[in-house]
């Protein structure tokens, strides 16, 4: 076997490989579509709790793997454990959603970034018994909130339209670029560290970069992210970057064209002919299966999905959601997408 | 003087003309940041009742033409009449926004059709008012919603995430096509009438492209728009379209490149690039200053104005926002975008 065949799939095509069945994942493959994620969730209290238990989190980042022929599993964590780290409270509502405590003062922040990376050792720890536990031709994906997404929840407290939070950035940009500034520092630490601790590769979750204006969203999204990955690579971690400027619109090509990261994952709404203009810049793109329609079924799912792999699969592609998979999809269609993308047969993997 | 010289600029550039300062008029400029709107609002009851009496509607739409210097009036009406007109019953709650009644059915939709226009004959009688009112030089905007987002209104009965409507576009796509259809009858009806009273441009408000997947948004948005554009020409109308596909990121280029509209508004996030690329492929575009900035004010509103100018002036332009003006601006932002557009002094036609 050449090293290229032990090479994970996933960091093949991260590497600019083409494969006429590409590798696959999803986000939020691991969570609350599957039973026995919710038995261990119910064990485990709080959500926060889950996140920092590393043996609960390593079981609940491996459970998807067992049920599917996934190419990568994703770390069980969650994107507001930075703030957390930086000392703003965290608790999460039941059935709401996240919320934070007060916004500390800048200075506050930056003297926290330097101990962040420390009080999320246990990500890292939870990374390694995943990488100690999954097969070598599987790859271990880590990630972080970037810096705009991250800083529209600690300014407003909780998910919501982010409307005070846009408005910020326009009323109070020194005070948003410091507060941006402090979040790359501290990304960048806790990236590094989850890369040595056994992430093969790191992607940037900007969940919210709708909505923004073109120059707005160079100073917001594409500044701090090529920022982090200049500072990882820096720190001598050359572990690929896939980047997920979720609902930039046409701005997506301006995020590919400009921030240095080996993939730019699609969401939903990405047309063919962009993914292709993206591939043929040199950039392996991921996506972007609709969530809705994978919950939906039928034979809808497969043709779409075979539509996929036609559009994209002749250039350097990871197939993958445009958003992550609902709680209440049917376990049978994951499977089945899994199976009509791989090839491989799920069932003898089934937790069962 | 020329008829070139006579004809509003908004139709030029509708029409292709370029010019240094483009023509200019912002949505929703007829409403709730002027207090002359708030008063009438009180004296008209509930809206659905000031948006069906012309007298008032006339003069709502009026109003931001004598404070400002706009090149375009837009009649001042709802997207949520033809469902009105179709039998779904219609209602605003204080602060919440639009319900509707339960969906009749498709039968009883498609029989409404033929008399549906004759119940939004106010509509009508408003822009036959304004257009008598208004000067020469001022072009007079029509408007309907168009089917998809009527569509997620009419299954939700009210405004929303628009995840059981997208769910339902997966799980009944001949019960949504129906639909469709029926609304794209309907709406080309309800444009024709407009146009002969009095509307010289007509524009189409697909307020919910967002999240829509390529071969959806192909369906449900692209197929519909070209239907009504060719039903309106069919009528012997020839005044020009203006499609908006809010949200639909990339997808943009698909519909300047499909829908035979003469003009593409942007909305906030489209790039400079794609922008450029659709007046290169022998489109208007309008747009896409950020409403949020138009309200925060500054000096960063003076400098977006300018480099929007700057980066589509070139080519076939109508300045707009990228999305409606909100409640509460101040007066004096918008008056100084328009005069920064115009170049002409918005205080001699001030109401005062």
């Amino acid at each position: 076997m050449s090293s290229t065949e032990t090479t994970p799939k996933l960091l093949r095509a991260l590497a600019g490989e083409t494969f006429e069945r590409p590798p696959v994942w999803f986000m939020r493959q691991a969570g609350r579509w599957l039973p026995e994620y919710h038995e261990l969730r119910a064990r485990a209290g709080d959500f926060v709790s889950l996140a920092m238990n590393p043996e609960m989190a390593a079981e609940v980042t491996l459970q998807p793997m067992r049920r599917c022929p996934f190419d990568a599993a994703i770390v069980f964590a969650d994107i507001l454990l930075i703030p957390m780290a930086l000392g703003q409270d965290l608790w999460f509502e039941a059935g709401e959603g996240p919320r934070l405590g007060p916004l500390p003062s800048i200075e506050a922040l930056r003297d926290a970034v330097e101990g962040s990376t420390a009080k999320l050792a246990n990500i890292g720890e939870t990374l390694s018994r995943v990488r100690a536990e999954l097969e070598p031709e599987r790859a271990l994906i880590g990630f972080a909130g970037a810096p705009w997404t991250v800083a529209t929840y600690m300014l407003e407290g909780r998910g919501s339209q982010r409307e005070a939070a846009r408005t910020y950035a326009y009323q109070h940009p020194e005070a948003l670029d410091a507060l941006l500034g402090v979040l790359v520092d501290a990304t960048a630490r806790y990236l590094v560290m989850q890369a040595r601790a056994g992430a093969q590769a790191l992607k940037l979750f900007e969940s919210w970069a709708e909505n923004l204006a073109e120059d707005v969203f160079e100073r917001i999204v594409v500044g701090p992210h090529t920022r982090i990955v200049e500072q990882v690579r820096a720190a001598g971690v050359d572990a690929p970057f896939i980047g997920f400027p979720r609902g930039a619109g046409a701005l997506v090509e301006n995020y590919a064209a400009e921030v240095p990261v080996q993939a730019v994952a699609l969401d939903t709404q990405a047309s063919a002919a962009m993914g292709r203009r993206i591939q043929a810049g040199g950039k392996t793109i991921q996506g972007a299966l609709d969530n809705l329609l994978l919950r939906a079924g039928g034979p809808a799912l497969d043709a779409r999905v075979d539509a996929l792999l036609a559009q994209w699969a002749d250039g350097p592609y990871i197939f993958n959601l445009g958003h992550g998979v609902m709680p209440d999809t049917p376990i049978e269609h994951i499977v089945r997408v899994v199976e009509r993308v791989t090839g491989k047969p799920a069932k003898a993997m089934a937790a069962a």
